[in-house]
C-alpha cells in the first residue's frame, strides 16, 4: 500500500489555487500594504460542509496568520489579505470538513421538521467535548461548559437552543479535527517591494548633453544643474543611460555611421576601454565621486537616480583580454561581434552565457550590481536581458534582493511575449511593454486589457514608454506636438509606471534618420545634444500638470483598477481608474487623432465607477480645468488636438440637488 | 551558489504543455492507437533557432520513442504521437537551443547579401565536427567526411553548396549538444485503455425481472435467455444492477414505502442479509456458478456484463456485526443510518472512509472488486462514488489496473462539477454525465462543448444515459413516444458511450410516482417487472438501427470530433462527428420539439466536414433512407417527431457532374 494511505482520511481536495504563477514556480508581485486575493476550488466526498482558510507568512514570520474564506459558487472560495513587508511572503490555503458545521445546518432542517432531536443533540455534545479537548485555557472551560450544558438538557426543551449558540461559533471554528485538514501542497510566493516598484515617473537624459556650453562634453557637475527642471516636472526617477568609459575599437560616428571622426563621442552601450569597464565612470563625465555626488543631489530634488546596465562589451574592455573565456572565439582567433546577419556590430562584443564555467562570469556580472549599490544606486534599467541567459537572471536578482530588498530591477526587453513575460517572472521588477507601438482604440484596450485584466497582471509591471533613445515611433513623428501630448497622457495614465526620454520628448523632436527607420536623426546615442529647455513649445509645463495629477489621485498610482469604457467613435479612447474603495475616481477621454477634432459619446460603467444612475454627477478636468455635469451613462466630449487632446476627469459622484437641503425634506 | 547553476547553460524554457492535467498531477485519457497531440511554449534568450521534440514511453518501453515538434506561432510548438499499448504510457518534451540550424539560417542570409563567408564556412564545420563526435558508426563516418568536405572547399566555390547540403541535415539533427538541452521538468502519464473504454452501448437490467411467468422472480438462468434480444438492439454492454442478497431490516416496500410487505423483494441497493454480502449472489437470482455462466452466454451474444458496485450495506450486512469500526456509531449504541435531513435511509448504512484504520477497509473493498474480475467481470459501474473518499479511488483502480488494464470503471456521480471531474481524474474510465438533463439547444451545446473541446475531454470520458431506474426526466414523462427516440439519437449521437436502462426505455415507460418527482411509478428499484417486449410501440428496432449505424461509422465511435452547426429555429439542434481525417462525416440534426413539427435551415460549416463550398454533395439519411442533394452551406430540414425526429446523415462529398465525364473535357 502506498504511503498515500497516511492521507487516506484526508478528504478535502484543494485544487486551482489562484494567483499561482505556473504551478507556483514563480512568486507574484506586490508592494507593501497592497491586498492578494486567493481563490481556490475546495471540496470534498459527500455533502458535509467545509471550512477553509488561508495561511499567510511575512518575511520574518515563522507562524502563519490566517485570514478566512468564504464560499462563492460552485466549490469556488476566496479570501484575502494584506502585505506588510518588503521581502517575501509566503501563501497556502487549508480546508476541513467541517463536521460540526454540518450538523449545525443538520439540526435545524430536523427542527424545522419536527423531528425528535435528542440523539442529535448528543452528537452535537461529542463535536463540542471533541473541540475542547485540542483546545486549552479559556476556550478550552468555554466548550468543556457548552457541551455539558448540552447534554444536560438534551432531553428537554432549552437543548436544542443551547445547540444553536451562536456567540460558541467562533470558539469551535478555531478547533477543527487535525486529521481532517488538507493544506494545499505548495506555498506560494509574494515579492514584496517597495511602492515606487509599483508608482514610478521616469525621465531619462544623457548626462553628457547637460553642458551650458553649446558643443562641450557635459559633465556628472553639469547634470546636477538640471536636476531643478527634472523635479519641476515632478519625475521621481532620472535614469542614466551607461556612464563608463566608452570603446575606440570600430567606435561608431554620428548617425550610427562605420567610420567615426577622431572627435566623435561613441555610444555609451559600447562599454570599456582602458580606462575601465563596468565599475567606472567615463572620464569625461567625472570621477566615482562625482557620481555618488550626483545620487545625493538627485535625492535632494526627490529623484532617485536609476543606471543603465548593459552586459556587453566594447573590443577595447578589460574583459576581453581578463577573460576571452567569456567571449565566443572565431576561427581565425578574434571575437565574434554582436550581429543580426546580415548586418554586423563590430563595436560590441556580446558575452557567451554558454561559456564552460558560468560561476565566475555570473558572480563577476553581479559585482557589476553590486559595486553600483555601494554608489547609492538601487534602480536599475536592464539593457536587453533578454539575450542574456534566463537562468542567469533568476540567480543575480534573487542574490541580490536577498541584501538589498529595496532594489528595482526595470527589464529592457522588447522582443517575444513568452520571452517579456519570462523575464517579469524571474524577477525583474518592472517591463518595459509594447505600449510604444499601440496607437489604436482597439489595440490599447486589448494589450491594456491583457496587462491589467489577467493573470499577468500578477507578476509583470508595466512601465510605458513613449519614446527612447532607440525609438521615434512613426506616430510621433507624423503627429507634431499634438501626439506628444496624447502619448504622454496616455502614458501617464494607463501605466501607473511611466517614462520618457527627454528633453527630445518634451522638446518634440520629431525627425527620424530615414523613412520607415524609428532611429532619431542625428542622435544622441552618437553625438553631444545642446537644446533650448525653455523652447515656446515645450511640453514641460503639461508634463508637469500630468504628474502633479498623478501624485494627487492614488487611482492613477496602480494599474489594477483599469477599465476600458465604450466610446461612440474609434478615436476617442475612455477608460477609468479606480481606487478599490472607489474613494477616487479618474475618467481620461484621449483623441487618438492629431489631425482633427474629434467629438462622440461616452458610455461609462456607471456601477463600476460608484456612481448612482439615477443621480448626477461631477467630472471636473484636471489637465483643463473644465467642469461637466453629467448624468447617465452616456455623456458628450470634443477634443481639439491643438489645444488639448485628452481629458484626466475626476468624478465626484455627490452632486448637491434641492432634495439635499433640510429644508427640502 | 545555488545548485541551479548546474544548469545556467541550459538556455531553452519548455512552459505550458498541453495536455497537462492539473500540473501533471493526474494521467490524459486514451485508447489504444489513438493519437496524442502535444503542445508547448518552447523558447531561449537570444535570437538562435531551436529545435525540439516529444519523448514518449509505452508501458513496456525502457527507451523513450521521439516523435518531432514543429513551430506554430507565437514560440509554439506542435506534435503528436499515437499510444499502443493498454497500460500507462508517459510523455515528455525536450528542445535545444540549435546552434547549426542558426549558423546555417544565417550563412543563407550572408550569400544572399554578397558577403565573404569563408570564415562562416570553417565556423559550420566546426558544429559538424562537434556532431560527428557525438555520432557512432554510418552517421559519424558522414558527418566526418561532410566536414573535412567543407574545410577543403571553405576558401573556394563550392564551399557554400557544401555546407548547405539538404540530405544530411536529418543526420546532424539526432546528435545536438547534450548541455544545451532541456528536458521539461516532467514526464506526464496517459491511461491507455482497451478500445470499450472509448465507445460502447451499455444496456440496464434487473435480471429478476426477467422470468418467463408474470410475477415470477427471475434468475441468472432467466436472464440467459433475454440476451439474443438485448444483442439483436446492437448492444456491447449488459449492465446488472447488484445481484447480492438483499436486507430485511428496515426493507423498502413497492414505491420506496417504509413498511414492505412480506413478500417485497427489496432494493439491490440494500446489500447484504445473512445470505452474504458484496461476493455473494442473491439465492434467488442463483448460484455463483450461474453468474459465471452467464457473463460465458453474454460473450457468446458480443456483450460483455458490467456489473453494479455501491458500497453501502443493509444493517444485516455481514459487516455490520463483522467490522462495526467501519461505520459510525449513535450516542445509542446503533449504526449511523443514511440520511439527507431531514429524511432518513433507515435501509441503508452509508460505510465512514474516516474510520481511525482505512487500511484493512480500503482492502477489503479492493477484494470486492477482484472477487468479481475472478468471476468474469471487466466492468464495474460504480454506484455513488462520489460519496466515498477520493484517496480509496484513487487507490483502489490503480491497483486493480496495475494487474488488470482491460477493467473499465463507470463513475455513477450525479453530482457538482468538480467532484465529477475530479472522480474522473483519480482514475474512472468513463463518466455519468447532466446529458440526462441537458434538453434545449443551448444547454446541450454548451455542455457537450465543454465536455469534449476543452481539457476536460483529456480525462473525463462521458457515458450518455436518458433514463436510469431513478430517473425518468420530465422530457421523457412529457414527450411521449417522440421523446424516447430524441434523448436515443441524442444520446447515441453525442455520445461514443451511451446507455439507456431498459425495458423500461424501449417500451417508453413514462409514467413518475408524482408530480415533479423523476422516480418512475412502481418503480423496479422496489418490484418485480414483467412486460411484453413485443409492444407495437418498442423502440427496439429503432435502437438496433442507431447502434448499427454507431458500428458502420467511425465518425460516432470517439467523442473528440463533434462541432455544432447553426440553425435558424431553436427546436432544430445541428452537429457533426467527424473522423480525423474526414474519411467519415456524419451530421445529424435533431428536432427537440416533441410534439410539432420543426422546420428550418442549418448552416454547415462546410470547412469543418471538408466539403468543397461550390460544389453540390449528398446528405444520406441513415436512419430515415432519404438521400439529399445539397449545396452550400445553408440547407433546408424539416422532421416531424410522430415519425422520425432525427436525420443521421452521411456525408458524401463527391457528387458526380457531367464535369467528371471524360467528354466533358
Amino acid at each position: 500500500m502506498p504511503a498515500r494511505h497516511f492521507d487516506a482520511r484526508r478528504r478535502v481536495v484543494i485544487e486551482r489555487v489562484r494567483p499561482e504563477i505556473d504551478g507556483g514556480r514563480f512568486p507574484i508581485k506586490r508592494v507593501v500594504g497592497e491586498k492578494v486575493v486567493v481563490e481556490a476550488d475546495i471540496f470534498a466526498d459527500g455533502h458535509d460542509q467545509l471550512s477553509c482558510r488561508i495561511l499567510y507568512w511575512d518575511e520574518t514570520d515563522k507562524e502563519p496568520h490566517s485570514a478566512p474564506m468564504e464560499p462563492l459558487v460552485n466549490d469556488r472560495w476566496r479570501g484575502e489579505f494584506h502585505v506588510s513587508e518588503i521581502g517575501t511572503c509566503r501563501y497556502t490555503v487549508e480546508g476541513w470538513v467541517d463536521h460540526f458545521k454540518t450538523w449545525r445546518g443538520d439540526l435545524l432542517k430536523r427542527i424545522a421538521a419536527g423531528q425528535d432531536v435528542r440523539i442529535d443533540l448528543l452528537i452535537g455534545a461529542e463535536f463540542i467535548e471533541q473541540a475542547a479537548s485540542r483546545a486549552a485555557g479559556k476556550d478550552e472551560k468555554l466548550l468543556r461548559e457548552w457541551a455539558k450544558h448540552l447534554r444536560e438538557n438534551a432531553d428537554q426543551e432549552p437543548g436544542a437552543s443551547i445547540a444553536l449558540e451562536e456567540d460558541l461559533l467562533p470558539i469551535i471554528g478555531r478547533y477543527p479535527e487535525p486529521f481532517l485538514m488538507t493544506r494545499y501542497g505548495k506555498e506560494l510566493l509574494i515579492t514584496v517591494d517597495r511602492p515606487r516598484a509599483g508608482y514610478s515617473a521616469w525621465y531619462e537624459i544623457f548626462p553628457r548633453s547637460t553642458s551650458a556650453e553649446p558643443g562641450g562634453h557635459g559633465t556628472l557637475r553639469d547634470c546636477e544643474n538640471r536636476l531643478p527642471y527634472i523635479a519641476s516636472m515632478g519625475f521621481d526617477v532620472v535614469y542614466l543611460p551607461p556612464v563608463h568609459p566608452i570603446g575606440h575599437t570600430n567606435r561608431k560616428g554620428k548617425n550610427n555611421s562605420v567610420a567615426a571622426q577622431p572627435d566623435d563621442v561613441g555610444s555609451p552601450w559600447a562599454i570599456g576601454s582602458e580606462e575601465g569597464g563596468h565599475k567606472a565612470v567615463h572620464p569625461r563625465l567625472g570621477t566615482i565621486e562625482d557620481f555618488r555626488r550626483f545620487v545625493a543631489k538627485a535625492d535632494e530634488h526627490g529623484l532617485e537616480v536609476a543606471l543603465d546596465i548593459a552586459f556587453q562589451c566594447s573590443p577595447d574592455h578589460p574583459y576581453t583580454g581578463e577573460h576571452p573565456e567569456w567571449f565566443r572565439m572565431r576561427p581565425d582567433g578574434t571575437i565574434q561581434y554582436a550581429e543580426n546577419p546580415p548586418k554586423k556590430y563590430q563595436d560590441i562584443y556580446p558575452i557567451n552565457f554558454e561559456t564552460p564555467e558560468p560561476l565566475a562570469l555570473w558572480e563577476e556580472l553581479k559585482s557589476v550590481f553590486q559595486f553600483w549599490i555601494n554608489q547609492g544606486v538601487r534602480i536599475f534599467r536592464v539593457d536587453n536581458p533578454h539575450t542574456k541567459a534566463f537562468a542567469f537572471w533568476e540567480w543575480v536578482i534573487e542574490e541580490i534582493k536577498r541584501d538589498h530588498p529595496d532594489v528595482i530591477f526595470l527589464a529592457e526587453a522588447f522582443t517575444r511575449p513568452h520571452v517579456m513575460y519570462r523575464l517579469a517572472k524571474l524577477g525583474f521588477t518592472q517591463s518595459y511593454t509594447y505600449f510604444t507601438w499601440r496607437n489604436t482604440k482597439p489595440e490599447l484596450t486589448e494589450y491594456f486589457t491583457e496587462l491589467t485584466q489577467t493573470e499577468v497582471r500578477e507578476y509583470f509591471r508595466p512601465n510605458l514608454w513613449p519614446n527612447t533613445p532607440d525609438i521615434l515611433s512613426e506616430f510621433l513623428q507624423v503627429g507634431g506636438r499634438p501626439a506628444f501630448m496624447t502619448r504622454v497622457v496616455l502614458a501617464a495614465t494607463l501605466g501607473a509606471n511611466y517614462g520618457i526620454y527627454g528633453p527630445a520628448f518634451e522638446l518634440c523632436e520629431n525627425v527620424a534618420v530615414a523613412p520607415g527607420s524609428e532611429e532619431y536623426l542625428n542622435s544622441e546615442k552618437y553625438e553631444i545634444k545642446h537644446r533650448d529647455l525653455n523652447a515656446p513649445w515645450s511640453l514641460k509645463d503639461f508634463i508637469a500638470r500630468i504628474n502633479s495629477i498623478r501624485r494627487a489621485h492614488p487611482a492613477l498610482q496602480s494599474d489594477r483598477g483599469l477599465r476600458f469604457h465604450e466610446t461612440d467613435n474609434p478615436m476617442l479612447l475612455c477608460f477609468s481608474k479606480t481606487t478599490e474603495d472607489l474613494s477616487n475616481v479618474i475618467v481620461v477621454v484621449v483623441n487618438l487623432d492629431s489631425f482633427h477634432k474629434q467629438m462622440g459619446w461616452v458610455n461609462l460603467d456607471l456601477q463600476s465607477l460608484g456612481v448612482n444612475n439615477g443621480r448626477p454627477y461631477q467630472a471636473n478636468d484636471l489637465l483643463g480645468d473644465g467642469r461637466y455635469l453629467w448624468q447617465g451613462s452616456w455623456n458628450y466630449v470634443e477634443l481639439t488636438p491643438g489645444i488639448v487632446p485628452a481629458h484626466i476627469l475626476q468624478i465626484r459622484r455627490w452632486v448637491r440637488t434641492e432634495r439635499d437641503f433640510d429644508y427640502y425634506l
